[in-house]
């Protein structure tokens, strides 16, 4: 992976600096979202002045729907009556969908131009905004059209967070507690002894997480850049089944890290029904979990009250199914994951789910 | 660059075989126009079900116009329908225009899958098959949207040719003429020896003809995949001017290959005004760019009656200019072209436009 990645406070600080080392020239079309521009506008438009830039910003509706074919085409437009051209860089400023619309615009007006990626939630700067995978919806997928397209620079300032709501914190935190199980044994101990810090955004605790989410997921990507090799798809550990509860909530009432901490523990469970990982670990997994807050009635409604057998069939219209069966992500212990390639039989499948919910219960 | 090319008849005989080098699956959906699906749809889909493939045939209509977003989006959508995935590729069957859709659509369904280019006309055989460039058109200009997306696969066919109308023959023979020009001296004797042969499709004149060009076209893109050195913009010899004629006749009345022709003629004159090229060398060039029928009608409206500040000023909003000043590609000598990257005078710009005008009246 070849992206510059800068970690600290204030990041945008660091954006006229980054572009002389790249030999960019100093145009920028700025993507933000109506929650994005309201919050950091200002500051980001004060550093580009100040930095020499000549820039534009465009606003989207802060909403997935906003991730679409005629959105994209608006902004190609307002791309072209501005004259911007192939010397331009873009900016994409907010969380998964800004990130993913800016990448996607980059990645194909003319042919390409560079992207820089300035997340803003806790999701967007351990995961979405880290290699190259941009993409906007249609009606019959969610991420059907798009492409690889690596940022030259990511800019992750941790002290944007602060403008997040908890529900996008824990949502964001599900993802970090991800690495920790799949990659980073040793990054679990740290998130057990300080989780009030980190979950309240205490300085270094949270910069210490964000910096190890990072450097997870830039060594997963590095290996594997297309997923070709099925490193990268340990990544997807608790996501098949939660991108099946994302379904269920029509992508909209569940965030995507609430479905991937109910996925988690399925997969945990799971883990231990094919007889990987030890009831000692999958316990202190699961007492991790516990800590999470979670929506109860939204979490009864699209898992608990949902039969398991509706789960499985909604996963097998997942994008990630290749060939005939539905392969997991699962963990050998603590710290290291792998994609477990043969088929598991469904009765497994039930099984994990019923384990899982009375975590939810 | 790494695309297989195939230059035989029939070369989608082969189809079978380099799937199984390529390790591809035999799942293809095929991209044709009303016309090529009329002409080819019968034979290639009996090869493919000789060679066991499962295939989907998709057909836009024969028109620029199908270069779009709402092409594209109603194309994805066909292929979710019949559940395509990536384990899937796409071959596009015809000229320039399919091309560039069906490697647009592979570039960017499901973050990208392979394309199997299949040149119905000599142009697309020659040029736009090869290289990767893939684009739709935006209604503030051409090719706006786009990727580097290299085929996996070339096949040509040069027994195709025979279904083409003279107009575009002649039109992909100017596209051959500038190889000639800016590459391969020697090749230019072979043209001046045998234009009778090669714009009579007899073989093997235009066998030899198609792979000269092909290998020209390679060597140029392999040396310069992404357009960073400045090299691959020598193939856009009698380009600059030519996109000017082309947008004046609003890409539709004069054919690409017409407006090269003419555009080629000033580049010639300009080579030769900024102190390059012999006047010997350049007469030979003339001699053989009136060897082509044109339309003279529409050369007439679009080029003898324009005003060359017109032209001028047509090229301006062209894509191709970096920075303040048009760059042109222009000749040393035959067989070898380079990027004038100094700003040229206008007024040798349009002393270049009159002194080739008397080549078309």
């Amino acid at each position: 992976m070849s992206s510059k990645i800068v970690i600290e406070t204030p990041a945008i600080a660091k954006i006229g600096n980054k572009f002389a080392e790249l030999g960019r020239q100093k145009k920028v079309v700025v993507l933000y979202d109506k929650n994005t521009a309201g919050l950091f506008e200002k500051s980001i438009s004060e550093q580009l002045e100040k930095d020499g830039f000549i820039f534009h910003n465009l606003i989207v509706p802060a909403s997935e729907a906003s991730k679409s074919f005629r959105m994209a085409y608006r902004l190609y437009g307002e791309m072209l009556e501005r004259e911007v051209d192939r010397s331009w860089s873009v900016v994409a400023v907010g969380g998964g969908v800004v990130g993913d619309l800016g990448g996607f615009i980059a990645a194909s007006f003319m042919r390409g131009v560079p992207v820089v990626q300035v997340p803003t939630t806790l999701l967007a700067m351990t995961d979405s905004a880290i290699g190259g995978k941009v993409a906007i919806n249609h009606p019959m997928g969610k991420n059907m059209i798009g492409f690889f397209h690596e940022p030259v620079l990511i800019l992750i300032d941790p002290n944007y967070l602060r403008t997040l709501p908890n529900r996008e914190i824990f949502g964001g935190l599900a993802e970090v507690l991800k690495y920790a199980l799949i990659l980073d044994g040793s990054f679990l101990d740290f998130m057990e002894d300080n989780f009030q810090e980190i979950s309240t955004l205490v300085s270094p605790y949270i910069d210490e997480a964000v910096k190890r989410s990072v450097n997870a997921k830039v060594k997963v990507v590095t290996e594997d850049f297309r997923e070709t090799t099925g490193l990268r798809a340990i990544l997807n550990f608790g996501h098949t089944f939660g991108h099946s509860l994302e379904k269920l909530s029509n992508y909209k009432a569940l965030r995507h890290g609430e479905a991937v901490l109910v996925g988690m523990a399925c997969a945990t469970q799971l883990s231990m029904k094919i007889g990987n990982i030890s009831s000692e670990d999958a316990e202190r997994i699961c007492a991790m979990i516990q800590k999470f807050p979670y929506p109860k009635r939204l979490i009864k409604k699209y898992f608990l009250d949902v039969a398991p057998e509706t789960i499985i069939e909604n996963m097998r219209s997942d994008k990630k199914k290749e060939g005939k069966h539905i392969r997991f992500a699962l963990l050998k212990r603590i710290g290291n994951a792998y994609l477990h390639r043969e088929e598991i039989a469904k009765e497994d499948i039930i099984f994990a789910i019923e384990a899982a919910k009375p975590l939810f219960a």
